[in-house]
């Protein structure tokens, strides 16, 4: 028998949460001198808590959803979107990605001329591209990654225009198993839930009141139909979650917790997703040639106050 | 009279700069597993010093040039690039951005119902988009940012499929001025120039043999015609990085700087430029609910080691 380590976020503790996670939006976006927020709102739950969060901190009138489907975006993804922008009443955005992510894969499927296109001085030992070849996997990863950046990059131009920050979605288990796209999903300006893993993000969504529409579905990133994320990934969240905190919060040793009685495989797959997925946790790295470096030793604001 | 204080790469510390900076690439590279490198070839001298550092680093075979030319940018940066393609006898692709950014912008721009389309749920307090009230210099900006994002997400895409890493190109000046744009340009794995100034930058184009074509044009993003890096930011980057490297390398107050004679407009101006971008050089800021935090207090590789 194994017994669940990782704290629940019953209604005494919510309290306690609710009350950090709303101060600490509502701090860092009056530091930055804005007094609102827009994120992308996929109709999984945790934009939708996020949002929640938002609404609570700033008031439904200082918060924009952008809802950014592609073609194949499952309409009931749209649908419970829209069920969050209704039940907080806040504005909200609808900008169609189609059209930017296919001109760019038509393009470069269709027309082999945007590669090589000088033969004179090309080499031949990169593998270049050739559509018929590569799995069908490949490329829907391919597809998946350009779509979280395009919505990045469009949350990053409304949050320009609406004078915003860009409030970030990535729970605690997505970022530590590196699932998730760097420069895509995971970047943002502030992230309320990134720090919660996925089995407390759905005690969260009870307490605050999110549609059971969102919380009852399986979770997945609605990059490609019928996408589930615990299957692509090989495990369930409850069983990662309950490892990760083991070897992140508690320390443990991939051993330790193995001893424990979980799944020697499991436990080394998690670590290693882990440990692989920190360049995405991370700046560029920058060559050291100064006294002072960006990121190695000239971190404000630790250095200037 | 101010004397300089900025260190020189001469002749002689070249050769160490050199070694360290080809170790760097060799090194990190080798560490993630793969043997090659990606980067986007703009035409300036940044970028090229960056691949002749990675060339020098992993031979003519291992390093892929993307040339993304927009529409509006200058022929001459499509030459310089190729020349620089020529000089190392590299793998070029050229893949133009044109069509994404346009049918993003002409979409948000031409037809409103891509806003709001549900008027029902909307508010008044945001300052909705009309592009015939903003000013043309706002829209030259996101429609710059929006650009040098879609080259982030092409080098990340090309990266995918050549089994590569993107190597980063801004140098030292730029990202203590947060003169570029967060998860656009200022993103990559690795980047070899981001501790060397821009004045620097000059120097060691010229002992790296750079065509004299690349060292010979005012800086410039060339996100649109005739931008100047120095008319935009007010001051010369010779001028910024002596001030730069007293504040930040030897971590003099900026009245200390003052005091030696430099422009206090101009010591006060880069200051603040340092500290308003230092959100560009950071991780996203999570709050922190748990133990153990990413960015906070997990750090890999400081913790597992």
């Amino acid at each position: 028998m194994i017994s669940q380590h990782l704290p629940v976020i019953d209604s005494i503790n919510f309290k306690n949460i609710h009350k950090l996670l709303i101060n600490f939006i509502k701090e860092e976006v009056k530091r930055t001198g804005v007094n609102k927020i827009v994120l992308g709102l996929s109709g999984g739950i945790d934009s939708a808590v996020s949002c929640y969060l938002a609404v609570s901190a700033l008031g439904s009138d200082n918060v924009a959803a952008i809802l950014m489907p592609y073609k194949a975006s499952s309409s009931k993804s749209l649908e419970d979107a829209m069920l969050v922008v209704k039940n907080l009443n806040i504005n909200h955005y609808i900008i169609d990605i189609t059209d930017q992510i296919d001109v760019y894969f038509d393009k470069i499927g269709s027309n082999k001329s945007y590669y090589n296109n000088n033969s004179e001085y090309n080499k031949s030992n990169f593998n270049f591209e050739d559509k018929s070849k590569e799995s069908n996997y490949e490329l829907k990863l391919r597809m998946g990654n350009k779509m979280a950046r395009e919505r990045m990059s469009i949350l990053y131009d409304r949050s320009h225009i609406l004078n915003s920050l860009v409030l970030g979605t990535s729970n605690k288990s997505e970022l530590l198993l590196g699932y998730g796209t760097i420069y895509g999903d995971m970047a943002s300006a502030l992230n309320p839930i990134g720090d919660i893993y996925k089995t407390q993000i759905y005690q969260l969504a009870k307490h605050l009141g999110v549609p059971e529409s969102l919380i009852n579905k399986a979770p997945s990133a609605d990059l490609w139909q019928d996408q589930s994320d615990e299957k692509e990934l090989g495990f369930t969240y409850k069983l990662a979650d309950e490892i990760m905190f083991l070897l992140v919060d508690k320390m443990y040793k991939p051993e330790v917790v193995i001893s424990m009685g979980y799944d020697e495989d499991i436990v080394h797959k998690v670590y290693n997703k882990i440990k692989k997925s920190q360049f995405k946790r991370r700046q560029p790295l920058i060559a050291k040639v100064s006294q002072r470096t960006i990121n190695i030793d000239f971190r404000y604001l630790r250095d200037w106050i």
